[in-house]
């Protein structure tokens, strides 16, 4: 089995352990590695974080090839899993799709996370057709024998018609369509209220992911609801641009740089964190500079 | 004048005002525009901080290009000046150096930190050979039109030989050089105590750069000791990646979410950091995306 085959059975795995995984979102290379030193099992991409880094605002907007990049960067540089946020796949049909999904792949990525939000329109894809890419990602195996993991997310919370009833209802027929589609995850965007947690998780019978945000209940109480996933979405990329904001205000208002220095780290570490743990682990398939 | 001659002017004024220019440094597009919303009237870049995000450490192992990217991805979301540090400008002769100063400029940076320290042989470069990289750059502007700023940074208290004074010695000779060579303002790297930067300052009788790190005076001190800039070096790339610590620990640990919470930024937040607030001021000579 190849070195990313290995690590796409590893990620599955921790779906399915004694506790839910927490998986920290990272942007850069050394976001992601400061979460593997922290030690996390597996890091995923966060779209917002990614994009905005490089100038983009979160959605379609930035060139394929510029996320594409960015996936390979990390990818190149961790020794644990990684998943990928592909947004809704750069395309509106299965095949546009799988092409996106392969080059992230080829990045060196293990899993994906694939919305169902049609960004230049704003609104909700069809189930049918969001169903559709689903099975064709999941076929890709076959040719390529690595069994990516899916996680499928619905933004139905935002975008579905009707009171909170009848969005939750479209939450939870969306993802028992995309679990029976071969997903391998479920993700509800913007769920946080314990009751709608158990559920969904009840109705789907099948791990769903849920996001840290405000109100977002504490590890303990989400593994007593079923949750199997806690991912940070962008919330690492909100703090780290909170403190500068606070660190900004020290420097302008009162002259000192407490907040720049209490608990940081040093030159020595932020150089660690741009090279690999383990050398060529996670180098399979990509250029010698980890950058395709 | 074009809009990049006059954040150019912009910038050397802010060196002569009544209090000292405090300048951060950022690594991306977000970090570069917080800073900027923060009410900060410039922004440099720092090189370790790039570098480390796309996954080099600092020096110049990074391909040129990529650096460049970089500069010309914030300059084209930023609406205030932008300093670029160009390392020891990637080439061992004015020649080498000034070709990446020219890509530095058309990327939209209107100001330089250029080092003194060879890093592909670990030790400083003859006086004579960075005079004539200064006085070359300087040279620039005629053809340019451009008045580029140059921080010529001395790394001779660490790479000097002989005791403290020996070292100190030599920093003074080097700075003096780099002014007489055409540098705007001189950056003694790692100078921190008290004592030391009044001699510095006194002895160069031109604008001190001094760098924020552990025992910095506070800044109503170094604007007493004459200090004109104080720079945030690659402190804030520490003190986020510090903060990404501390929240990994505490949700490993106690299983909450408090330090990526308090104090963070929102979602809303986060994509008005990923375009400039007046759109086209300082995209000149660079390409529609912002990124050469």
């Amino acid at each position: 089995m190849s070195i990313q085959a290995e690590k796409a059975e590893r990620f599955r795995t921790l779906h399915h352990a004694d506790h839910p995984l927490i998986l920290p979102n990272a942007w850069d290379v050394p976001s992601a590695r400061v979460f593997e030193d922290s030690g996390f099992p597996a890091v995923a991409t966060s779209s917002a974080g990614v994009m905005v880094s490089l100038g983009y605002p979160d959605g379609e907007e930035m060139p394929r090839k510029d996320l594409v990049s960015v996936i390979g960067r990390i990818a190149g540089r961790l020794s644990i899993p990684l998943s990928a946020d592909v947004v809704s796949g750069y395309g509106h049909d299965a095949r546009e799709v799988v092409a996106t999904v392969k080059l992230v792949l080829r990045a060196g990525a293990v899993g994906i996370n694939l919305e169902d939000v049609d960004h230049s329109r704003g609104r909700l894809y069809p189930v049918r057709s969001q169903v559709e890419k689903l099975k064709t990602i999941r076929g890709l195996e076959r040719t390529t024998h690595i069994p990516l993991f899916i996680n499928a997310r619905t933004d139905a919370l935002s975008y579905a018609l009707g009171d909170a009833s009848a969005k939750l209802r479209e939450v939870i027929d969306r993802l028992s369509a995309y679990r029976d589609a071969g997903a391998d995850c479920l993700y509800p965007m913007g769920l946080v209220d314990p009751a709608s947690i158990a559920t969904v998780v009840r109705a789907v019978d099948f791990p769903v992911n849920v996001m840290v945000r405000r109100g977002l209940p504490s590890v303990a109480e989400l593994e007593r609801l079923g949750v199997r996933r806690i991912s940070f979405g962008p919330s690492a990329s909100y703090a780290a641009l909170g403190l500068l904001k606070r660190a900004s205000e020290e420097i302008r208002t009162q002259g000192t740089y407490r907040s720049l220095l209490e608990g940081a780290i040093n030159f020595e570490e932020l150089n660690r964190l741009a090279i690999a743990r383990r050398p060529e682990v996670g180098a399979v398939g990509r250029t010698r500079s980890g950058s395709p």
